[in-house]
């Protein structure tokens, strides 16, 4: 059985102010493209698949859209689940109307709700579908008063849900969780990803999902394996934040053999447009070939630079941001700060331009300042002089 | 064929504060219950499906929980259009999916959407289902400059979309507007209905539907033929506002035989709480029969009442509101207005309690007055005397 392994669409993402519509419908092109050619048995999407409970109308197109053409049109089923990103009750609506269409909609999680079955000719695959959920909902719903962090919710929602697996059949898991190996912290995340709760409990343990042949998980947005290369991250579709500049973003392609035996392998989708930091002074970012692509800016001028993007879009029309990047001294952080009411005006000055260029100011900065800063409190003198006068 | 026309469901709808959620399950379910033993053909939903474009989720579910209840559970389609509440986009979501199982539902106007066509004995039954959509939508779909209010956009899209009717068969048109007889304005209205333009661009001929067999319309909440027997609005199955107080709320159970002749008939929904008005001295009301209601007192006291809702909620626990009515005089308006400058003081105190009460004040009355006016005077000479010495 060949299984597309997508997630964390987050249609109607807007970083930074733009719109990711044009650019989501870009890739998704093209995964519909990969699954008319290579008719994949199922494609998952793992969670996330709009970026807000109540997302922008073209998102909703889109997302019917894309839907329609791999489900109406090309009959290949799709199984998702929603994410934290999403509204439960939302995206669950007329999913009873869709699933004997082959769109399998896990939006709400339900107590006992079975897997959804697919054949290949070495029998069934259960898809076991697990949407999102806070603890505090799984604590309610299986009347489990141990549950009180993600890793134990998911220990209750297997135990509950996949106590008894059919030893015939084969089993992949579906769900949105952020998955680490031990339940440690990692490395593997992205400003995009909001977390799922504070103080290590949103972490589960990647070897809860020992007894699944495969397990498609949703919500990092860097495609990897946990510890082991049968629980995976397929990423996001897209780059949705500059944190996950250096990713591979695309979908697995997972094949799962007669004997239950998985290989995955990474198909790279296509930007319309990269997500990528450019760095260097002005003159030399305005020397730089011309570019679509979202870039961030890092100027390293040490002057100050005025308008900084309306020049940038010369070059970079849709660049994002634009930042100054100040040298910083390596010893900066080693020195003990010196009081400031041990220090006079003269004193204070040179401190502080230490502290910003890294080196003391010269004999003509000092004397500048000293005649600013002289007529600066006569005038405050004269101020003050005339308020008392009326 | 028998179909059950409804429309103006506006889930979610909130009145005075109140969610309507329950009161709303409570008469859809007297619907499924009278679908289960009566065995329609079709059930018809002619718009407002939804309050508000972005519905809460009470209503998303219980949307969803009648729409599976009566398609996928007693198998008979439900055929939907979106009215001028709902967001077009979201409630086409999935309607590619759902159409196949039974529910048919156009919430975008699309230039060429096909009937829905059902089968009985006598032959095809074609339902065309026009959407809700602004004149302004209309005119740029179709190019058709012509089109600049609700009444034109209802003859273009009957030209484009059912131009060239199938003799063979019997047409149903599904649509949400605000049909008149002759395009002219009526009292058939209700506050809890949005008007959908001003100065009478509003208005649709019901006299353009006569080549259908029946017309079920939705937007007005009064369940009443437009002109003519075979065009109707079923109104809304509950009061959404006590402008709709003297309404029979419920739906239509509308049979077609196979000659195409149609008898219409009302079928009653009996209400959680009942909307009405009551009226009386707050005494008076305090000796009314209890009741779970939902009221509008209006109180008759003529003397300051404190506390009026407070006290209502022993009577009538789930009051929405409370009115003064103050009694006026039968000839106030025709009395030439007297001019205030020509008036002394006691002059004006006597128009006023005229004004208020009815009758001129009596001699105690304008001795009071005539004191305390006196007093009042004289403190505002001793603060003026005080400011100057100051």
């Amino acid at each position: 059985m060949k299984i597309f392994h997508t997630a964390d669409w987050h249609l109607g993402k807007i970083v930074q102010g733009v719109h990711m519509t044009e650019d989501q419908r870009h890739v998704l092109e093209q995964l519909i493209e990969a699954a008319r050619t290579e008719r994949p048995d199922a494609v998952i999407v793992a969670g996330d698949l709009y970026d807000r409970a109540v997302p922008p109308t073209d998102a909703v197109r889109l997302l019917d859209d894309v839907l329609s053409e791999i489900v109406l049109d090309l009959g290949i089923p799709v199984i998702a689940v929603a994410g934290n990103h999403d509204s439960p009750n939302r995206l669950h609506f007329g999913s009873g109307f869709m699933k004997e269409k082959g769109f399998h909609m896990a939006g709400i999680l339900e107590r006992d709700a079975a897997p959804v079955i697919l054949d290949d000719e070495h029998g069934e695959v259960h898809f076991h579908c697990l949407p999102f959920a806070d603890p505090s909902v799984v604590r309610a719903l299986y009347e489990d008063d141990s549950v009180t962090n993600h890793d134990e919710a998911m220990r209750c929602l297997l135990e509950h849900r996949c106590g008894n697996l059919d030893t015939a059949a084969r089993h992949v898991l579906v769900g949105h969780a952020f998955v680490t190996p031990g339940a440690e912290p990692e490395e593997n995340t992205s400003t995009s990803e909001r977390p799922l709760s504070v103080g290590g409990a949103e972490y589960v343990d990647a070897g809860r999902f020992g007894k699944f042949h495969y397990t498609a998980l949703g919500h990092l947005h860097r495609a990897h394996a946990v510890g082991n290369p049968l629980v995976r991250y397929s990423g996001s579709p897209l780059k949705y934040s500059i944190s996950e500049e250096t990713h591979n973003k695309g979908f697995l392609c997972v094949e799962l053999d007669g004997e239950g035996r998985v290989s995955a392998e990474h198909r790279p989708l296509v930007p319309r447009r990269d997500m990528r930091t450019v760095e260097g002074t002005l003159a030399e970012v305005l020397e730089m070939p011309h570019s679509e692509d979202y870039v961030f800016v890092r100027l390293l001028d040490e002057t100050p630079v005025l308008y900084p993007m309306e020049r940038m879009r010369s070059v970079f029309p849709n660049a994002l941001h634009v930042s100054r990047v100040m040298p910083v001294r390596p010893d900066a952080t080693d020195k003990p700060a010196r009081r400031m009411d041990e220090m006079d005006d003269a004193g204070m000055f040179r401190a502080f331009h230490e502290e910003i260029t890294g080196s003391a100011p010269d004999e003509e900065t000092e004397e500048l300042f000293r005649s600013v800063l002289d007529e600066l409190l006569a005038n405050e003198h004269e101020t003050v002089k005339e308020a008392v006068k009326r």
